[in-house]
């Protein structure tokens, strides 16, 4: 293992620039001593986009390239066209570095604020493809702006890319102790998409027989998600369906201030992207009121992906036991980042 | 005002049979002596399929476009292969039968078992867009069962479906007290379909000055469902994000045995078709455990589309007041519509 991390960060924008600060925290006060981590940040969002119209030019996409990893806050301000920064840098960044696993984990922490009665046990995690789908920016508008309008998205799916994803989530679920992968798409209706998923899904379950398997169309899936959050251990899904259900994931358990993910390149061609599930928050940006803890547990995520399994397991257990404590009083962004450095520092 | 109902009824698989038959108990019970019902039942669905290899005949196509409305209990079997009753009958007559208003209200009847911690006010009703969007069927696969497999989805989004449908909503929006409309989409990935949807949201917005007008990512807006749901009052959203978030909506409510749901052609073109939205259950077929309220609570909306306002509200009075009394005792599928033809009858 390399003792050395070369980390890209992307504050971006709105509470991005404050939940990244309390994770590089977390990050140093958890590295061991011998570990030297350089870190460069790259000023990419709505403020650049306003002063040079970039989104992300192709010299710092070279750059990104050469780190181990990147660590990005979040992206969007309501004075940028919507779709320009999410699908100019944030999905640029995605497809670019060949992110097709998408990590988010669902786990319910003691004593956060479920909205569910009876507070199930939640722990699972969705492996939510990255590269294809209805995300591909494929489409158009034919008569724009007249009342004959026509507009089209295509959702992609290919045999190689969805057999990807597949195999890393069931290697994900055989590795964990109930086995138990489901799959979730439409395929009653999305029939082409669906039975591609479908085929390829059971084809590479033959490979696993220890691993026990499911599917539920993603309509179902989102009543189980509030019903039965407990019946889940990992779920494949499409791009589109895994944004909407990790959504609701982190609603259920501890609220999107805790929903940490990862977009990952698991042949490490490229370097992976670490980031909290949450977006900028435009309306509290700059009042020390964001939780940091989604990008600290995204930095958790970083941390095992390159290797650092000890450092990893501390942070999350730091938060474990900070949450475990919290007595209801509000705390800082800051004072959140203290704490869990405090914490984990050894 | 017509006072003859002339109904066709497809029972369909499952426990559609169930509670289609507690449904017209139902009608029966509260329909004034001088309206007279007329019924035709329709045999669609898996049987009809393995007897004859038919899905839905231009022949009784064109019979059922006779029918002053249709009843449809649930379509779907195990031992058809996913999308071919889906596709070549439910969504077949959707289509044909320009259902472009897909009807789903929401509300929190007393003393239902909703998962969410805190029982929140919850009376919302989703105006689901019923004939584009993902659900057109266009799309293909090329290199079908290879490693070189490409499968496509479109959704197909025109000026003309999105604008009715946006339409209905403004207006039913005005009709409540609360006056408010959220516009569901995914507008920051989905940009073409994304840009139709908000754009023709806006302009409609600008002749309905007091509707109070709101937009949330799909993603965004599964959160507020179980964290906030009082929020929403109408809502209008594409096909596939509406069949998801109306599951969800469902489940946040009393359940899905509670969803009722109606396919509408606003302008009478074509008979509107009412069916719960839950699916035909083969665990539970038979066996009499089926919750007919659904259905019920659909010949309510089939009944108020077709005039009959005090009958319809006479039906959802019953069910509130039947659901307040309820002790907890599991009941049969029989029992609860002889309960509710009981509160309903003259
Ligand atoms: C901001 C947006 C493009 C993004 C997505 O849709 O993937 C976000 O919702 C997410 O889940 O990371
Ligand atoms: C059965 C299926 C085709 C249907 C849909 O996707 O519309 C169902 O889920 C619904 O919501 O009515």
């Amino acid at each position: 293992m390399s003792r050395s991390i070369n980390l890209a960060v992307i504050p971006g924008d709105g509470i991005g620039q404050e939940v990244v600060a309390q994770g590089l925290k977390v990050l140093n006060a958890v590295l061991p001593e011998d570990v030297k981590l350089e870190t460069k940040e790259y000023d990419l969002g709505a403020r650049r986009w306003h002063r040079t119209g970039e989104t992300l030019p192709d010299a710092e996409l070279e750059a990104l390239k050469q780190h181990d990893a990147i660590l990005l806050g979040a992206i969007g301000d309501p004075s940028v066209p919507s779709g320009v920064l999410e699908r100019g840098l944030l999905l640029k960044l995605r497809f670019a570095f060949d992110h097709f696993v998408n990590l988010r984990p669902s786990k319910l922490f003691p004593n956060t604020a479920t909205p569910l009665a009876g507070r199930p046990e939640i722990d699972f995690v969705v492996v939510r493809e990255g590269t294809e789908g209805p995300y591909t920016g494929n489409g158009g508008s034919l008569r724009t702006g007249t009342p004959a309008e026509v507009a089209t998205e295509v959702s992609v799916n290919t045999a190689y890319g969805v057999e990807r994803v597949v195999r890393d989530a069931f290697a994900r679920a055989q590795a964990r102790p109930r086995k138990k992968l489901t799959l979730v798409h439409k395929n009653n209706v999305l029939v082409f998409a669906g039975h591609l998923w479908k085929n390829t899904f059971d084809k590479v379950a033959a490979e696993y027989p220890d691993v026990a398997t499911d599917y539920l169309h993603v309509d179902a899936a989102t009543i189980f998600f509030v019903t039965q959050p407990e019946r889940f251990d990992v779920i494949v899904t499409d791009n589109l369906f895994g944004d909407i259900i990790t959504d609701l994931a982190a609603a259920v358990t501890g609220g999107i201030g805790l929903a940490a993910s990862g977009n990952v390149n698991p042949t490490g061609e490229f370097p992976s992207m670490f980031e909290p599930v949450h977006g900028s928050a435009p309306d509290i940006a700059g009042q020390g009121k964001a939780d940091p803890t989604a990008t600290i547990l995204s930095v958790a995520l970083l941390l095992r992906h390159l290797g650092y399994e000890a450092e990893a397991a501390r942070i999350e257990e730091a938060v474990s036991a900070d949450l475990a404590e919290r007595d209801g009083t509000a705390r800082s962004t800051d004072a959140v980042g203290d704490a869990l450095a405090g914490r984990v520092a050894g």
